[in-house]
């Protein structure tokens, strides 16, 4: 979530992700691109303008990338380790999990990858922030199966 | 597990994974095809015979199919579904998860699926049951998690 300054918070959703942008774009921090050129592939005003019948080789990348920062949240938070996932069945429909321990913190169906994606940068926080909630209750619910040895 | 007649027994781990079999290839009960060359696959003997630098397309078909029958095993005794998932990291490399509900009941990680075997259709039949044994401890232990809604 942005903060009072419009800076993400610290060890929140969007601090997680911008942090794995930023590695995969090969930018450090307070470099040229800004935090919403980074994230302006989630936002669906760009996902709506994509070719949708042409492949998108990001598409699968951005969802991980998603939910890696949300499962790095989680761990924040709770001290478990997660990891995410995903499952191709056919093209571009699947399921993703994200997974702490032998607990299921995280699931979703993915109908067509390329739509994954939200209104706007504050809709993106929420819901990431709103999957790390989830999952942390879940992780707290159910330490014994977080905590489970793989 | 073969029963003491030597066919393998009613709704286990070896009667899911031959049902799976037959079903692949095309054959019915009874037919010419046996039991013993639809499990060859999995049995080490043939395993070490492959040349292991080709790609072997059937490698991760087969581990699949192998916890699709563990997994059915399991929801055959407990009633929860169970769902494979596998994750491949590089070539040959990755993880696989059996998920029922928000629990993961089994979980490997793959080193080489090409050498996914094991030394007889005994030992087979052994690994399915144990993992069968597992996650149905695991389902029984943890039944909230269990039969949380994905």
């Amino acid at each position: 979530m942005f903060d009072a300054a419009g800076e993400p918070g610290e060890g929140g959703f969007l601090a997680e992700l911008l942090q794995r942008l930023r590695v995969a774009s090969g930018t450090g921090e307070g470099e040229a691109r800004g935090d919403f050129d980074l994230l302006a592939p989630y936002v669906l005003g760009r996902v709506r303008g994509r070719a949708m019948d042409a492949p998108d080789p990001d598409a699968f990348w951005r969802l991980e990338v998603f939910y890696a920062a949300v499962g790095a949240a989680i761990e924040r938070r709770t001290g478990v380790p997660c990891q995410p996932m995903l499952r191709m069945f056919r093209e571009g429909h699947g399921r993703l999990v994200l997974v702490a321990g032998r607990l299921v913190v995280s699931s979703r169906s993915v109908g067509d990858v390329r739509r994954f994606g939200f209104d706007s940068i504050g809709a993106l926080a929420d819901a990431g922030e709103r999957l790390v909630a989830e999952g942390t209750e879940l992780v707290l619910r159910y330490p014994d199966v977080a905590h489970h040895a793989p």
